[in-house]
């Protein structure tokens, strides 16, 4: 084991927001960068706290405040230069307003089936999976992009 | 949003790894470094994933194959140079032989009320409450050795 095993990491966050009164969730049409339908979060700053970044982050996308996160795993992957790492995150507990145009992209609430019938993300079909199996800890896709879920 | 937003990061693991016939914890006293009793981990190798890297630090330190991993969430805490991000895993699914002495320190299954009990390594009583506390995520410490959990 090496006893001081550094990486260059880039940590991010996502959250899928739940509205318990009609199972819809909240999507974001990510117009650049990660371009296609997705749930929204953003990158930590160096440094914070996992959990305040995702509060941030969605507060800052959507004008809502979330609560009561319930973590739903990792997405990790492997590229030229570094690995990244995405905290997946769900809850039902909101409040405030929703702003309907983020700087990033449009948002709405969607049904699942309806989700799953866009315009979707690169991987975020399976990155999905994450927030709605049980059981699931990782979703992981190393450097000549073979992916597996532990 | 940084977009680019990279951090240099020591990735690890640890796992509490139950027996459900008696409701005993694997605990190891470890020797060197990170002293005194904790539960069995170590460290990812370079673009190891998570998982993975628990099933081959237990196998390595304890002698046994643990499987069907629950995730109890992540501790980090911000050192002078680095992040330190730890993933925190428990099960109660397990076989092999054990190990009783392993390089890092000999191991023994307590009660939770023997582990308390215990000389613990450091922070170890409180980093003990992401396993055992539903709803805990997060146990972050800062730079300036202020903690709080999320």
């Amino acid at each position: 084991m090496a006893e001081r095993a550094r990486e260059t990491v880039e940590l991010m966050n996502m959250c899928m927001i739940r509205d318990p009164e009609n199972g819809r969730v909240l999507v974001m049409d990510k117009q650049q960068g990660y371009r296609g339908h997705t749930f929204p979060g953003g990158h930590l700053e160096p440094g914070e706290a996992v959990v305040p970044s995702v509060v941030r982050e969605i507060q800052e996308e959507t004008g809502l405040t979330v609560e009561k996160l319930r973590f739903c795993g990792v997405k990790d992957w492997i590229n030229e230069t570094h690995r990244c790492l995405l905290f997946l995150f769900a809850t039902e507990h909101f409040s405030g307003t929703l702003v309907p145009d983020g700087e990033e992209g449009p948002l709405c609430w969607m049904t699942l089936e309806e989700l799953r019938g866009a315009d979707l993300a690169e991987g975020f079909e399976r990155t999905l999976r994450m927030f709605l199996e049980e059981g699931l800890c990782e979703f992981y896709v190393d450097a000549e992009d073979r992916w597996e879920f532990f």
